[in-house]
């Protein structure tokens, strides 16, 4: 199976990407998780994407804040497709990172999640190679039943719970 | 080959994703178009997204503008990649659309791009269906040459087009 | 009289949708909570709102976060007033849910009331009900004429408060 | 039946307003129309509001720009459900107008619609008067199947559409 | 001397208008405070603007959060002139007061000054009484000066408080 | 009478302060219009505050777009009252020449009216002057009467006009 | 002297940056123009950046629009002072160019000057160069002067051309 | 070495700009740190840019938060480059400094940082002292080099860190 990388502006944002890792180790994705910064490091950042799809990456995941170039120069540098995780950092609620993540140009796309949305990208890049994979496929439907129970579940209990308050 | 689907809210939205059309076809990608609303038709919305993978399709494209909740309807009844494209209406510049679009809920994604971007829709929906398929993948990367080379005769002809101002 | 259908989009939501609670029950509303996700459990979502009118509901109040479909997707299914409440959520200061909810189109409309305003939804369903109910609409207008009574008692005590500062 | 009252806030607001008088008519209601001024008509708003319920109606619209003071006005002088609906003006898009008119304190709910969503004002209203209207229920019911065939006939003929662009 | 009247929505803005208090008593100007809702008690906010020039005030401040329309509605009712503040609430970082306040209809002016911004309130409503008073007109133009003077000897130690980074 | 000052920030904002000068005149309050920018005349922007109420001004209205610094300046360097007019530019609708406007520190207040705005600062103005001027003030009530019975003429016809639509 | 570059992302940018051309050469100051796309051409624009200084540039220039990457990916390959240009595009007015532009993080500074503000972007650089330049420091003086004259001129006249209103 | 000053409105900006001058320290570069009120003191904020070029600065970095006058008053009285930093205050996350800083009109330029980026500001003026200084160009390169080192030991640790979470 293709590997899903990881790739984050600064390790500040660990935090907020684990959960992605999280999501991916839950359906057996291999991955790897990186630190490369647009305008830190930026051979690095273009490089790492230049390589990718023949170091046997299928999707690549980017969370950054701020001006958040990342997925932008990474999906600059790539056919594969890319993830955008904008970050939410000290200022602006995020909306700085969602704007210089998911306004691209046309010719270069990034397929953008919500702010802080690690876990959807995750669970995105799952469905994406999904498509050509109908074991992973069937996961993700059953990990889909799974949630549909636990929100009915939590129906079934909110009366009670409703006795807190 | 998967087909894309791209399904729009509303016939008014066909001029900005007849783009996606156009890029699907130089790719020689087999798609469908539809006309469903999430809040007019959320019965066939939903049927539609539920059949999708069943009916060869490998993506869905969706399209829709202020409370656009149509990628969001359709994600929630598909574990295929939809791709969301919030629209520009008349007020609010494409904010509602964006927001209504990209902040989805943790387990349901939607690769959201740019407001009107429909043909970085087109461009998405090619790259996932070429992580399988290394002949599109090839095609997606001579495209970028194409693109990039447009870009540098741009510049070799720039300071020409400069007299002009 | 008929009731009020509370639904929430996740049981996180039960802590600010509980405040309507308490106004339903202070104007002796019959009402029934639910926890139903628009993208979750679409399908439960909209076999509630298809049915509510014949389960004997006369208003739907729904409160989401994000990019809020819920109360949209009830009004897909529903010829019932459906009373949206956007909740702020960890970014965005509920602007997101704001726009998804009120930015309805033509057609399925949403009664939308403040960010987090979820004692207003059910002060709404109250006025609703007693379009047709001389009674209930009595038990409102007292409660206004309270609520003027506790803002004019802070105006003779404010003299006294400002000291503290 | 109870009439609906549409109130604006000058006349220059008739033209958006115009088409909730539209579905009115459709739906056989009986409405009235009025231009009065949350701040240069503050007491004939006032009063209007105060007689709306002896008046004979059941539902007020009320459509304003900028600092959208109307329908909060109306709604403190009545216990009558109140439609806010914000109107774009010359600046911001109408943002103004949707704030002043949806974060009402508690206690004084304004149902609020789209910016310049007048004609969900109206449908709104309707299914407001239909909680008690079986017939007028089945109108709206009825218009809601026409709203969904209109799409999916515009769905029919879109392949064909497509050839234009 | 003419007074000077403060107005706020609800008790739970004292913390922030009684800013502007300190301020009158700094300047002894003499002064009333009095807690009036343009929602919920409608008729006392405009019976007080109305009668507020007769009753010897010369100038109103009106502080109010959310859907701000309470300086609005004393503006509508009184030709004297009306500061307003927009307070800060739970969300939205005080933007839908300050666009409740601050665009107001052509003909019904409001004075509107910062989010939260008592004390400047305060300080206007100096400036318009000195306008024809010469001795309020020198205490502001002292108050300047030391201002100014607190500045200067800020900057002169700034050096120092440096060595505390 | 003391005089009201006009200052723009550039002789492009002229037709919109123009109003403003209209209403002035209807009120038969002498007034001066100036051009001084803030930034590209500070001196005489400065200057002509620091020597406003000695040349006989009583109030000064300020207009000027992006990042409006000329109504703060005029503040930082009188003691009269300063209003100022957030003007609408090429871009961001006014809103950063609102924040820039309005968003002022303790001590140095702005009166500031809504963008483009221009005809509220001069009745704003001429209701500063006529808190020590008893004809003025009857002026503006009567121009309130006006007002009020202007817009009951438009309710008066409004059901005629809406044949139109 | 050192050349200034202007680098735009797109040649649909070019009548916009054409101002700062104008702007430089009113100084006589050398400069080459460049269409790179941090997104389309992400080598070139590396690799313009790197060699920038040896190249003889004192300053880079650059103005993008959308997610506008450019000004950042020229930052992080350069240590000239790069001033970005956010430029304004279909939707959005400009502010996604301008938070992409303007938040940088820690370590890649990039002058970011007003939304479609290519003009300034041009006195910046001249004000950049001039620090080591008397002969240019007193050319931006003198041109400092006709523009303040020019404003005083508009003063003037202003009275006159009030009369057109 | 010409001095850099750093100026800013308020002693509570302080902790901000300090970071500032431990970047400068860093690079060695000279400087003044002063307080400043464009609004309190705004004569001597113009006396101050007025004399900065003769007392031996070449760059100005100033810090403001609200409607942030300070950095364009100084460039309006200098032909200096100057740096603004738009600063958080208690409301508008420094949207309010931001776009206050930023929009500044033709003529006199401020190159903005981020909100709160007071060390950009510092590495940007260390930059544009470089344009003329080989031996301080060289230092920041090697911080740059620095940088991309401290991210790229960061990656390497990255799998060792996520196993905290």
């Amino acid at each position: 199976m293709k590997k899903v990388a990881i790739v984050m502006g600064s390790d500040s944002d660990l935090a907020v990407m684990a959960k992605a890792v999280k999501v991916l180790e839950g359906y057996e994705i291999p991955y790897e998780v990186h630190v490369y910064s647009a305008h830190r490091t930026p051979q690095q950042a273009a490089d790492f994407a230049k390589n990718a799809k023949d170091n046997g990456f299928g999707v690549i995941i980017a969370g950054a804040g701020m001006a958040a170039a990342l997925a932008g120069v990474l999906a600059a540098n790539t056919t594969l497709p890319v993830i955008g995780v904008p970050l939410k950092s000290a200022v602006l609620e995020g909306t700085d990172a969602l704007l210089a993540t998911v306004m691209m140009p046309s010719g270069i796309p990034v397929a953008t999640v919500a702010i802080d949305g690690s876990k959807n990208a995750a669970y995105l890049a799952a469905e994406i190679l999904a498509v050509g994979d109908e074991a992973l496929s069937e996961k993700i439907a059953e990990d889909r039943k799974a949630q549909s129970e636990a929100v009915l579940k939590k129906d079934a209990g909110i009366s009670e719970r409703l006795k807190e308050f």
